[in-house]
């Protein structure tokens, strides 16, 4: 049966996939700016995993808190989380900072994948980065170290607003990462924004072929008004 | 002629190339979690020199001292540490955090390695990077510089304990380091907690298929009590 | 027709090619420091996009502000700097720490590589990894981010004296960078420091030879006088 | 003569001695919040040089950049920034976090007292501070060092927009500083903003009264809703 | 009637009168070293608001979380956490690091002194400054900012072990802080270490009196063991 | 009986004593940068304990390194560092930015003015900050804490070249520390800079004068050339 949130499950699904393989970070963030949306790329210190990582999709924020006590029943909110995440969407956690703990790791992704999420933004730190690089899960984290969260951090809240890599960032805002670095798309403006973006690429097409033929990049920026 | 020293030179042997095949340096942490030592992870800055780099051994610990005078007879103590290595080694390094020197090079490697060293673990610099991923040397460090110890820093002791990456390491524990980050077994409580982490990773298979079969984490943790 | 300027170019050619392919910065640096010279390696923030890059050439200095309007003529000095680039000069920027913008992009790297240039040095961050990365086109920087500099940041001089990852800059110095870092050689000294350094990679080898063969970093030392 | 400057000028005067009087940094924050303008207070490293200091006027922002060059002609804008400064006007100066130089002194400190200006919020550098601190004259600062600027930094833009203390501060905003730090009221919403203030002022008398006869804090916010 | 709890405070009362009044922070700090708590001294970044503030009693620990959303009922754990204070109580708060919210002010100080807390410890930031000053109320913070915590910061959970200043803090601990910084005697050898640090302080007032009549520190410290 | 020696330091005590009375360390560091010695000042981190503070004096350079081990004969160097003091010596130590120790105290502040000492400059921390602040002892420091250096740090050399707050300092160099911070003056130029400043410090009290009657800093700059 075809209902009106699988449709938008599936235009999701088509709008993700056509932005993976026509945009880019840098593009999405010129556009941004062109619409007057100047703060909305994470912090140069969250990366992806592997540089040709690409990820897109419906930000699912989760809040995480560095704790100092070992609870009778761990992980109650991060299980939670990831079992609540949906066909498409992006998982987006704060550690406000964290260098404690790995909020992380490859069984997280294993369930985080088969629930259909198309990737993880960890402003914190992440572990068993060999397995997770050998399934191609897309991940962007600012660390990594081999230390489980039990007794060190907890999820205290998700599907809030969150701040993460500097940005305020909201359930169901857009979030594309590529080698470039994250920026996230607001949600109410995100057709005028990924068009110009697609615009703009073209643009960039014809000022690199004329800056490889040898024109000075003075006569490029006069004819096109792109650099 | 079979000594003692003989003996426990082969048990080492085979433990770590056992450690080197089966274990890593996320499920070591849980195993010194449950055994009440949660504070045995090197800092997350101290990164192998290639992602696939696994280092595990005995540590013989070196501390180093930034230092502004060009002395009469350079390296004194630095040549004395490395000549002093065994079989099984890994020399693990602190220089207090300096961003002046480099503690270690190609030449350095092919010494160690020549002694029967397993690798090195430095917080702090190293240089002839190039040479030393060729060798397959393995080498954890945080950071990489081209400039040479002369004048700049001198080791003061070895084999004596020292801080690394804000762990206290003791000569004779064990430590053990992959793409997660770098950990270290105290030397009373190695069998355990090899044995414990051998243990676990037997349960995370079973975690692991389960998820991809498509169960939520909240039923996988109620069942094996792994994440 | 021949001119003083084309023998010179010509001159560099040679002497950048033969330094990429048998010197690199670790020797150099060495060699400054025989020379007196022991402050010329530039921060080890400072890497390489890709670790086997290696740049050589004349030093272009370029200082670059954070902003925070939208100036009527964008890029005015920035374009005029790039289309200043000679053949064989590597463009050296400083943002004096900037982690607002993005200097330099693949655009940029296809009009310096149309002028000949051989590289850049950016003590800030860049954006276009991947396809700069493709082009092969020498990169160091600080980090990467998406951002354009349009309203973040702006080139107020070039061709003057820089500070950059905390060593002062000439215009007309040599640069060298590879997977070890960066290091600037003051054009008084080059023939002396470019000689030094050939010298001492043949010693090297001699070094590197004997603890193969298992002689003790003592004995080779007090041989070579070489570590 | 009487002109429309001059009563602006004496209604500001007397604007300013009021909240200088009635008013601090922190209720002005929170009537800032309530106002929806939720990132009005610079960062927390801009320190006061008494904390008795108290500095509220208009804005007139300088922007300062690193130089490693002696120009032919030093301090030029930077004596036109001074020389600038009109009856009630607070200097604000970003230095882009620069650690090199001392934008700010006693001299500068007498021309601006001479103009009329009734401080200085610098996110930078300054010195002479033991004269400073006995002419009485407000200085907010993030440092103290005793070098000169000539060679080091220079202004290179006035009276245009800049950010201060991670806040983009605009010409004609209302600063205002204690010993809890520093925030800007944007001019669109000085009146709102202000009255708010002086609103909470008053309820925050009503409370401290019930919590010093020993109310509960619970008890005090559900009769107040003030904390 | 005097129950079982009042004598224990009473016992407290006397016990940190005298501890106010004859030991120090360094003193307690060598006394916890004798007896092997080597890590017991709060980062040297958390200072009183005052040089000549002393703090000394019973921990009870907040742990404080960065959040983005302003909740319907504000302001509710931290209100539970104030009014559950007692007698001799400190509040030990740990932020993790926040430099977005002010935990603490001149009402939370007023409603702790109301129900007989000797002070507070915020490894965080306060506000109101000026007003606590006056109330001598006993303060250690790392940061003064104007900014509330409703919709940036919540506490989460108090009497529960904590983290603060880098050191593992548990409810009912002693601590005590002065001009030199902030140490936790842990509870179960409070006894001890306060004997020996009152023991100490006798020997360094000889200590003091050779050296001032002239005696080399040689002498002395060979003479009485103490430096 | 009267000797070279003590003539040499009677000099230097009338030196300093007219140093103290008429010079500070601003006008200092220009008539440094004047003499092309543009990196004569310490990092801003190195306050002083008490901003009314002045030290000046002959620098004996100490080098202190963290350690792990307590030793079996504590203090050694340190004593002995100490113990050699000398007249209008001023203690110049660096521990290379260590955050774990206590370098200085109150007993050595003790063992230092015995000696004749004028005062000590600590890259690093120190302790018992309220009865050195009664002693009047000059001291600048980057910060406090209450832990002893025993087993945490020790001295590895003095009377040697160091770097301080990032300068090279050389045994016998002039240091000069008040509320602006801490400059030093080599010994080959020393009577050169002093007479320059002497002669700066006239020419300022013209400009202020200028200044203070309303003339503007570019007429005053056009006719002293002073800022």
């Amino acid at each position: 049966m075809e209902t009106k949130e699988n449709r938008q499950c599936e235009n999701d699904t088509d709008l993700f996939d056509m932005m993976e393989e026509q945009l880019y970070a840098a593009v999405i963030s010129d556009a941004l700016d062109a619409a007057g949306f100047r703060e909305q790329a994470l912090r140069h210190t969250i990366r992806p995993l592997l540089p040709e990582t690409i990820v897109v999709g419906r930000v699912m924020p989760v809040l995480c808190l560095d704790v100092y006590e070992i609870p009778d029943e761990p992980y109650q909110q991060e299980i939670a989380a990831v079992d609540s995440l949906k066909q498409n969407d992006v998982l987006v956690c704060s550690t406000n900072g964290s260098t404690r703990i790995c909020f992380w790791g490859e069984l997280l992704s294993t369930a985080a994948r088969a629930r259909g999420a198309r990737g993880a933004v960890i402003d914190g730190f992440i572990r068993d980065v060999r397995p997770i690089m050998e399934m191609r899960f897309p991940i962007f984290t600012t660390g990594i170290s081999p230390v489980d969260s039990n007794g060190r951090g907890e999820v205290v809240a998700y599907n809030v607003p969150i701040e993460c890599g500097g940005v305020l960032v909201n359930p169901g805002d857009i979030v594309f990462g590529d080698a470039d670095g994250v920026v996230v798309i607001p949600q109410t403006v995100e057709t005028q924004v990924i068009e110009a973006a697609l615009e703009k690429v073209r643009g960039e097409n014809r000022t690199r072929d004329a800056l490889q033929e040898g024109a000075t990049l003075r006569e490029v920026y006069d004819k096109y008004g792109i650099l």
